[in-house]
């Protein structure tokens, strides 16, 4: 079946003289998570993992991707007789190209711009084409048509109307130009407005182009209409925001005679190339979305309170059911989820992890019916799980002590409680980077010569994608962004023994201002920390202070929620250390 | 005299209509520090700081200035009668200058690229004028005749003829292109020779233009031919460096028809618009110079024992002369440079910063016959200073704990150097940027509520400029720099209280390789820190045993240069706490 549809494409090739044909798992729009439509790779080559790049050429084909996937990449590559390309190991997929390949096919509306740059300085040509996929993939799946909703006033800082004006007000020109917006959160922030088009993101499908031309501003919304209510069109038609066809922004870019202000991260190279007169920028909806004002910030303290009691209910469960009745990584995920659901979240955040033991030392671990592993009472258990509500997103970690906790799990579990506390006490300047804050949490586990393989934060949406930029809290970033008052960012050091455990503790933290000149963070994340694998004597004063007011915050906020006996055991497990 | 100077100016806005002419401290090269030659704001306005920007128009004249300078120019401007500017308070420049006036003179060779193009989007026009200010200034300084040196093979690791190739081929492109290097101290890493044109910085005046047309490449360096010796213009035929005239790499810019590579911070505004055909990116020689090789690391070292020597008798003869006999700031610093000279110096690295109490305080202190202090045996002494070896670059900062040091003094001192020991000691991974590090220093200070307002590292150049790019340890840098074996850095927290004293400890870091994947700093410099001042019940075991190694280092180091008297008294200071 496999063999079959990379032979098509290769009749395509041969027929058109053409070298290769390249495939992205990437949508139109650059985002994290992409729906069935875009799943090209996994049609044409077997292979479903998150990440990889397929290369058809005219006798071969050939698959990259990263050390997460080698294993589950060579076994369902077998079934296309695709060739494993080990990012790191072997050569490069730019490498391959300019050096194999006179010319290469690609869909240039999956294909992002800056790798589009890399091939364009070799002597590869690329040509365009997007017709062979519909043809080939005869039961390719539509792109979702499922209705948008506009948020309510009251969920509202700003309209519409006043962040499109702000966006292109942002650019000071006194020349006539245009800002192209295409990352599909940019575009739900700028509306008001969410959709159910991608998994675990309440976004839709759209571009917008926003222009000033002779001091008349017109805010266009490209989007099938049938995604469309009266509500939301008598919505968009009060804000000024006209409405046009989805594909019809490729024409109206090309047509627009003035200069277009763009974010190269996420336009495809189809747009790239139609724009004549453009400039590269960050552009405002991205970089003000991350500063929640007032209202957002209520509402987001409102939903993470809903979750922490889904969550203190989770941990209740799952302390005082474990050996006594059947609950598996996959059984326990679900409960969390309606627990959740209970609450009052109409979607998850992400796909849950939950992993037990050594399921918790996989960073990305995903259970599936083959992985599912029985939780007993033993060990840890790591549960990195968050909800969508309508009034916030939500992303927390808590690491469950079990029975047989050993000294080491304690003296692991500690050292990264000591590097969560340290960011979350962080008070710093206002010209302090997302990226240099990273090594406040890395230090305590640095001194003891650990470390952990990921970013300690990221940002959080506002009912809104679980990922958001721009700050995140790597030290490696290479841009990095200004922390602000009102941002909030995840807290999430670990630590990871392969075939052993993992432990991870993960609040939100909101930026705060602590003085005229200094910053600081609030945790917003209302969930006790597992005392059961705290080794005490590790902490100083401070941190243990800290720990203490944290757990007598929770149980304040969360207790009254709860049953007696939930409230009882909360009472416990957040009495003074 | 200065109001005649202004005048003529004005006169010549009105003669050609022009709003007005604005003057800047800056050389052609975008240098840190420049030459008389240059200083023309001083010469038309009066005002001798580092940091100021004149505006002539055709009716007043305004100084732009910040904060360190606002005493000093309200008071030097008055002889030219023209208006402070505050920076931070008042409009800016650009503000000034975009709403007040149309057009703009200015010699685009001393405009920075970056502020011209900021003015190019207002509607303010910029006209080159670069005579004016020649026929006013009759006796101009000329610029340096000073002969270049070139080094000796064995100071060298890599032959200027290779250095060239690598920087053209750095820039992976088939076409032809060409590199402008304009940066000093890129041309003299390039080079391999040194020069005198500018006090503390070993650079000489000069322009590269390296050219890869047809597979060919031609290396140029535009020099005025009376600083080459005729051992140095063999060197470079040997090398294959063709010299041209200074100023005749105006005309090849604009003749040479490909694109033309460059580093828009370095590059004056005139060549940037002779420039037809340019792509601004960061250079090989800028990037590579940072990073240290074997016979640069075993030279530096070398310098580093010289200057220890000297500190450590400068250090000697304060604590056992202070009271006894007269000192002051300027004859301390003028031992100091004494010592430095004794041992091989060729020249400072800066000017000495030699601030005694209350002067320590100010960050960019330098002693004058007005501010110059007694030195008593009493209080705190900060020196910060270097010395220009011919095998080395050094700086170096130490706070002196002479009689009457309070329990605060000793907990700020101790605070400080439990910032240093912090970055001293840290192992990180690969993957760490230089911003990422400031706060391993900071977070000592920060956990007292405490801050220090400047970076805590920069690059130092090897018998280069003190201050060198591209790694500077700083967490509101937005460009950060992946540190990397080789480069050294300095690491230099500090604590300041107005009107009261200052306290710096400061170590030059060499960057090692720990492991496979990890970093960490070998200290370069060899001299003792003041136990007198430290409170050790602030120590953890592991800072008080990184000093005890530390000074047992340089006791072992420096001990068998010094005189009996120096050696016990080293002995004495240096021993366990």
């Amino acid at each position: 079946m496999y063999i079959q549809r990379i032979n098509k494409v290769q009749e395509y090739l041969i027929n058109n003289n053409i070298d290769g044909f390249i495939f992205f798992i990437s949508d139109d729009h650059g985002s994290e998570y992409i729906t069935n439509t875009y799943k090209s790779v996994a049609f044409l080559s077997g292979f479903t993992g998150s990440a990889g790049t397929l290369l058809i050429t005219k006798e071969s084909s050939y698959l990259w991707t990263d050390g997460r996937y080698f294993l589950q990449a060579s076994e369902q590559l077998k079934k296309s007789n695709t060739t494993l390309k080990k990012i790191g190991e072997d050569e490069t997929i730019i490498e391959h190209i300019s050096t194999n390949l006179n010319s290469l096919a690609v869909d240039f509306k999956t294909l992002n711009t800056s790798f589009a740059n890399a091939l364009n300085n070799s002597k590869t040509k690329l040509i365009h084409e997007e017709k062979l996929l519909d043809e080939i993939w005869t039961n390719r799946p539509k792109l979702s048509k499922k209705k948008i909703s506009v948020l309510p006033d009251s969920a509202v800082h700003m309209s519409a109307n006043k962040k499109c004006y702000k966006t292109l007000s942002a650019i000071k020109k006194k020349d006539n130009y245009g800002v192209l917006i295409t990352a599909l959160d940019d575009i739900a922030y700028l509306t008001n407005a969410r959709g159910k088009d991608i998994k675990y993101n309440p976004i839709f499908n759209s571009f917008m182009l926003l222009t000033r031309v002779n001091g008349i501003d017109t805010y266009t919304l490209y989007i099938s209409s049938t995604k469309l209510s009266m509500e939301a069109k008598d919505k968009f038609k009060e804000q000024g925001i006209i409405i046009k066809p989805y594909n019809q922004v490729y024409k109206d870019v090309k047509t627009f005679k003035h200069k277009i202000y763009f974010s190269p991260s996420k336009t495809n190279f189809l747009l790239y190339t139609l724009m004549e007169n453009k400039k590269a920028i960050e552009l405002w909806p991205t970089l003000n979305k991350a500063i929640k004002r007032k209202v957002e910030i209520i509402d987001s303290k409102k939903a993470h309170i809903k979750d922490a009691i889904a969550m203190c209910k989770f941990i209740y469960y799952i302390k005082n059911n474990v050996g006594k009745r059947k609950i598996d990584e996959l059984s326990a995920s679900k409960y969390l989820a309606n627990l959740r659901k209970s609450v009052g979240a109409h979607d998850l955040s992400f796909s849950t992890i939950c992993g037990y033991k050594e399921h918790g030392a996989i960073i990305h671990y995903s259970a599936s019916k083959e992985s599912n592993k029985q939780i007993l009472n033993d060990g840890l258990l790591l549960v990195d799980s968050g909800g969508q509500y309508y009034y916030g997103t939500t992303d927390i970690t808590r690491t469950i002590a079990l029975n047989n906790i050993t000294d080491k799990m304690k003296y692991h579990f500690t050292l990264v409680l000591k590097a969560h506390i340290a960011l979350s006490c962080a008070i710093f300047d206002k010209k302090t980077t997302d990226a240099s804050l990273d090594l406040i949490a890395r230090k305590p586990l640095w001194d003891a010569g650990l470390d952990y393989n990921h970013g300690t934060g990221h940002g959080v949406g506002h009912n809104l994608n679980v990922h958001e930029g721009p700050q995140s809290i790597r030290h490696n970033k290479v841009n990095p962004t200004f922390m602000k008052k009102g941002m909030i960012t995840s807290n999430e050091p670990g630590l990871y023994f392969e075939n052993e455990y993992g432990i991870r503790h993960e609040n939100e933290l909101l930026c705060v201002k602590v003085d005229k000149d200094h910053l600081g963070f609030e945790p917003i994340t209302y969930v006790p920390f597992d005392v059961d694998a705290i080794d005490v004597s590790m902490l100083t004063d401070s941190e243990r202070k800290w720990l203490n007011n944290y757990h007598q915050l929770v149980y304040n906020i969360v207790s009254k929620y709860l049953t007696i006996k939930e409230k009882e055991y909360l009472r416990k497990i957040t009495k003074e250390i």
